[in-house]
């Protein structure tokens, strides 16, 4: 038989194919309150989860004490072998230099400046390891397999405490000069402050919209009226209300579904994407997306933006850390040819 | 970007490339007021300009045979064989489909409702054609030899009678999935209109900070005063008063630069630019660049934009076309390899 020089070469060295030829990656999501993690093959398909408080965490390394206790757990749990694991991948809720593997500050996890993440994680777990922004992640992942699936033109809007954008364009993620690209809780529109934010302080629209904003939206709303309801209610809790009638919750609403839909307007008349996926612990909340269509609705010039939530909710980050570890596996394996 | 729902055009047969190896392209620019042509050379050289008033212009046949009548002036003005035409391309005052070479409809000129430029191109010159919304193409034409140079990240913002920006990302031009990319006339900021925008009418930024909305403001700041300014100047005149100490025209200096200094920064904070080039008629203008770089400057939260004026000025268009034209001129004869 001839020989075929197109056979594929030997796959890398990698001590641990061999033995098992279904690797293994590892997807991190580092959030301000919680750290969740995920084990998944090379399919994508996720065999197990682990979950922890990162509210007394600070330092680096008490993020990477925290990730090898969790990679440790997965392999025990799912019964896999621990050298079957590839890559891995963590989003970080700051501003991330995905190419350099650095974060470069979160206002989450204090006293990070420029931390060499990806490095430590590959030094801690001996594996090709890469790091990225939280929100441009969770894109990552609905771009993989939830609301945006296949899309190459789509925005994913991350509301919570902070609020920021997953911005894909013509199929690829935007990350800008400074990888500062989608930092939208800065915006300002008709009803935001117009004042310039100082450095560590919210952006001008998370001020009116971010968990807080509409917190304090909530307590305006209540003050000097014959309101009984509880004032420490959250976002959600407050559109739950407005939606079965609350005629103060509804002011609260209104008002934060209008700034919501400038927001949305302005990057939509920037990019012309087809679609935002609305993320995160106040996005998902659909009192919020029909109150904030409703608007939008009659913003249809130059184009009507199409506004859904997410399918993949709180997974989105965890599943775009798994698709970019499993990019990262497939460079690494590529590369070493 | 969007999908093509076209079918490919069939390019005509270029009879020409065998006996000219020295070829060359035409660049057109269709204006609301002018119609500008050049020849160049392969290299881009600019061998001969022509232009036109396109004030009583409106049917794409009146435009089309204005083109023609340029096009064999030009071939005489520089004494190049006919025959060496390889290529053409042209950028429309609207929203535009470069892929299938459509324009869709464009406030300027009256009736042009899907029109496919492109092929009427090709029919009238026997030759590739391509066109492109105006505004894009200046965004190629700096960053082919302009102000933004080789720089894959940066946004040109036309400033004239009406308000647009082209957009580059990752390298690449951003059209958006209806081809509205960089209608940013619409943006909503404070201090512009809050209301949706009838189809026909310009935008909220527009409005204020477009030709008519600067002449408006400029009205307002005289009317009632003892202000003894003519009624009747254009923004460029009424900025260059305030440059020169005019206190009404500083006060729409002024209130322009800061509206201008909102929308640069939030098309900032969407995709963290590293570069804002302003070009067209208003957005040349010296005042208002140091006025809005002054106010922008407090901004640097996220990042801070950094803010210039056009190098190519009114030619950004032209040589973005000539850009197109060469680009529509190898990809031809790379498919007929």
């Amino acid at each position: 038989m001839a020989k075929n020089k197109f056979a594929p070469r030997t796959s890398p060295p990698s001590r641990r194919s061999h033995n098992n030829p279904v690797g293994h990656v590892i997807g991190i999501d580092i959030g301000a309150t919680n750290m969740r993690i995920a084990l998944a093959d090379t399919n994508g398909t996720v065999l197990a989860k682990w979950a922890t408080s990162t509210k007394r965490t600070s330092s680096p390394k008490m993020v990477i004490q925290q990730i090898g206790t969790g990679v440790n757990h997965l392999f025990r749990q799912a019964s896999v072998p621990r050298g079957s694991l590839l890559a891995v991948a963590a989003g970080a809720p700051g501003i991330t230099d995905g190419d350099a593997g650095l974060v470069f500050a979160t206002s989450f996890l204090k006293g990070w400046k420029n931390v060499p993440f990806a490095r430590l994680l590959e030094s801690a777990l001996h594996v090709p390891a890469a790091v990225e922004n939280d929100v441009k992640l969770a894109a990552l992942g609905e771009h993989w397999l939830g609301s945006a699936r296949g899309n190459g033109n789509f925005v994913f809007l991350a509301l919570g405490t902070g609020i920021a954008a997953g911005i894909f364009v013509n199929g690829q993620l935007v990350r800008g000069t400074n990888y500062a690209a989608g930092e939208v809780g800065y915006m300002v529109v008709p009803g935001t402050s117009e004042a310039p934010v100082k450095h560590g302080m919210p952006g001008s629209l998370e001020s009116v919209i971010g968990g807080d904003g509409i917190g304090k939206q909530w307590l305006r709303a209540c003050n000097g009226t014959q309101n009984s309801q509880p004032r420490d209610l959250n976002a959600t809790e407050i559109f739950a209300r407005a939606a079965s009638g609350d005629r103060f919750a509804k002011s609260v609403l209104d008002h934060s579904a209008r700034i919501l839909a400038y927001a949305v307007y302005n990057i939509s008349v920037v990019l012309n994407s087809s679609l935002f996926v609305l993320g995160g612990g106040i996005g998902m909340s659909v009192p919020l997306l029909k109150a904030t269509r409703k608007i939008l609705k009659q913003y249809d010039e130059p184009a009507l933006p199409k506004l859904i939530t997410s399918r993949l909710g709180q997974d989105a980050q965890l599943m775009g850390a798994i698709r970019l570890a499993l990019d990262q596996s497939e460079s690494h394996a590529n590369s070493r040819r």
